[in-house]
């Protein structure tokens, strides 16, 4: 058997392939990515990227060393002769962080609101919706503590996933304040678990003392019956006044633009560094436990790197859960066609000849060539598997005549087009169906 | 001092930062992907992607157990209870290869044109256009072994190059024959070098086993010595008939096509699974010793891989030097512009309306809004400063009069304009100026 692919991992393939899925598909991986570069391009956010693996140091302190991603599922790096102190990045805001201090972005107008996409990895279980290697499209905003920020980060991920055309989206809004109240929280729970520790999981024992908050998320049913038989109070109870003010103004901002969420009182995060507004935005079609992806605010986040005090905020999806989800809705990406036109030699000879006209066609249109002679009807067989909607034959009479012999494959009508005319040809073709990007893989123009 | 990036990674950061070239610009490297879309798209080349990390065994097949790839230069991956068989990928025509095996490809309309881009990685010593994590574009076509295909792979290359505006482009063109004429070249120079081992570097005595024909690519001074003063016969000389008729078809299309090239009869592979074309193409912006990328035939690789024989033949260029080689003839990639319009409240009550007027505008194109009332002098300045061509200003009389007080910065005109005609007034806007990506990060219409 051929050498396959890491288990955990996919292909993204082109359209036409065998099994294909949303999820496989790399036109709709394509598709996500330019819809978010419209939707986020024009509230002002620039694309950012940052390397594919960074200091074990930067992951452990930007994404908390207490919790699974660190702990369990990290894909560590080396090479011939190094210590092994790199990490595949498991997710973006880290590395965003790092880059702004190293950087020096400060100098640019503040807030600063940066996007990225790209590969992220944890060495998960794999099963629907969990890979090894997953892909995010991810926002992150540096240098305001200001809730419009938080309001408009919301909003601008809901407007991305509604421009995927998805309408079973759900928002699921909460607060988990600032450190002192997490700590009054955290000081709650570890007092009402305290008393009930023999009824814990192993991983909610070590919990207890680590990060009780995280008891909250446990995976483990006598964890969640525990939990629903104490009565527990929710992080939202606890939340101070400068936090409860902050949360407040998010949703009258919310409210004003017409963003449905629902406030949802256990909202904890996984991650250290997150401070007040957090949330999830769910759908059916991955499955209860995922979420498509969420977002929070990281006052503290550029601190512990190692820097000064930068407040922040940023969300994340995943585009295989993101590309389920439209499955689910039953909704497609454009496909990419085929060539406007496809040139065929009718004799062997003629084979540089058909593809010297199909590379001059190329300064307007997709346009390709067979690269062997064919009978005419083969000619027409093959361009329409090929969705092709001009075929030019080319035989002894049109390179005497410096001619093509055109075929509308739509319409039916053939005529002789001088060759040195094609490209005018081609164009008022263009013209009439109104635009150039139905032949080729859609790429959304930035401003339209 | 905060946490840096990992040696011989970069960041690719917004337009404006602080320290810009051209190799860390994220637009960039944006406008190389995008021009590379539209020409391969316009020639049939559908995008795929493969997996960041790979099987060992796939580069070690793929790549050659001989070269200082395999032997130097691998980052292994491994997590927690895995054997470590992982490494992240060199290149990317070995993971297109088997993904093409294992996905079926086969299927689709043969010859089968595919392109990529993305990180690749190496852990070679740091130097300029030498990097850890650097970039590619990626051109694969599979299932042809005409030299039609060969012609065509070289010129889109060329086409992509010069759509960039780079003007100081070579192409080096070769051929490395086929297997037999291979052994035919390796034994000749085994029989020459043989009698010269004292004088070889220890690196090469080494290559006198392995694979002789990598002698002629040392970098040791005196190995170069040595070739200079045996005069050695260049693998051109030992071409079968077949090789060498291909190697003539190559060339008469490329000059039927004016794709100009300068055969190089020294040309060798690094890689061990390359048959018959190999080219590379050079610019004095990245180094006499650097090339800009290369390519070649690769008609062994799938059955090297565990899978039947599929002719291939492909090219990458790396988008750090050709970006490096942008800089030498000082071209620059189109600015990604500021916001058409941005949006300042007079006074903090109205904040919130600023931002909504702002979200509205962004149905038709880029908008932003102060985040703080500021005085209408601040707001001109703050405009002027993101670069944005209408500023709206927002204080008690408009908001009674349900109207926006536009400025247009680049003709001084003021104009009140009904908060509900907004976007008509932007898109008359956009009419008259002919195009709304000027608005935003340049992405070119796939065909237009």
């Amino acid at each position: 058997m051929a050498i396959q692919r890491p288990k955990g991992t996919q292909d993204h393939l082109p359209d036409g392939s065998p099994k294909l899925s949303l999820d496989t598909q790399a036109s709709a991986f394509q598709d996500v990515q330019d819809t978010a570069r419209r939707v986020l391009s024009r509230a002002g956010a620039q694309f950012v990227s940052t390397p594919i693996f960074e200091e074990a140091e930067l992951v452990k302190r930007g994404v908390g060393g207490s919790t699974d991603i660190v702990r369990k599922e990290m894909f560590t790096v080396y090479y011939f002769g190094d210590h092994g102190g790199f990490i595949l990045r498991p997710e973006g805001t880290a590395g965003i962080v790092r880059s702004y201090l190293q950087n020096g972005l400060k100098q640019l107008p503040s807030p600063l609101k940066l996007w990225t996409h790209g590969p992220m990895f944890r060495a998960e279980n794999v099963q629907k919706g969990r890979l090894r290697q997953f892909h995010q499209v991810d926002y992150e905003v540096l240098g305001s503590a200001d809730p419009l920020v938080d309001a408009e980060a919301i909003s601008l991920m809901v407007d991305v996933v509604s421009a995927l055309g998805l309408t079973g989206v759900r928002v699921k809004l909460g607060s988990i304040g600032d450190p002192a109240d997490r700590d009054a929280y955290n000081a709650y729970l570890r007092e009402l678990f305290g008393a009930h520790v023999e009824r814990l999981s192993d991983d909610s024992k070590d919990r207890l003392e680590r990060n009780p908050m995280r008891i909250l998320d446990s995976k483990s049913a006598g964890d969640q019956a525990l939990i629903a038989e104490l009565g527990v109070n929710p992080m939202l109870d606890f939340l101070g006044d400068e936090a409860r003010a902050h949360f407040q103004a998010v949703q009258t901002y919310l409210n004003a633009w017409n963003v449905t969420y629902d406030i949802d009182p256990s909202i904890v995060r996984g991650l250290d560094y997150y401070r007040r507004t957090a949330w999830e935005l769910h759908h059916e079609g991955v499955g209860a436990k995922s979420a498509l992806g969420g977002g929070g605010r990281y006052d503290g986040l550029a601190e512990q790197l190692g820097g000064p005090l930068v407040p922040g905020i940023g969300w994340a999806f995943g585009i295989e859960r993101l590309l389920l989800a439209m499955e689910a809705e039953g909704l497609d990406v454009p496909a990419s066609g085929g060539p406007l036109l496809y040139v065929v030699a009718l004799d062997d000879q003629f084979v540089g000849h058909a593809a010297t006209v199909a590379m001059v066609a190329r300064q307007v249109a997709r346009a390709e060539f067979a690269y062997r002679a064919v009978k005419p009807g083969s000619a027409f067989r093959d361009a329409g598997r090929r969705g092709a909607q001009f075929v030019a034959l080319i035989g002894s009479d049109e390179v005497q005549g410096n001619v093509l012999s055109i075929k509308n494959l739509t319409t039916g009508v053939q005529s002789t087009v001088p060759t040195r005319d094609l490209n005018s040809f081609l164009g008022d073709h263009l013209e009439q169906t109104g635009t150039a990007a139905a032949h080729g893989p859609a790429v959304p123009q930035e401003n339209a």
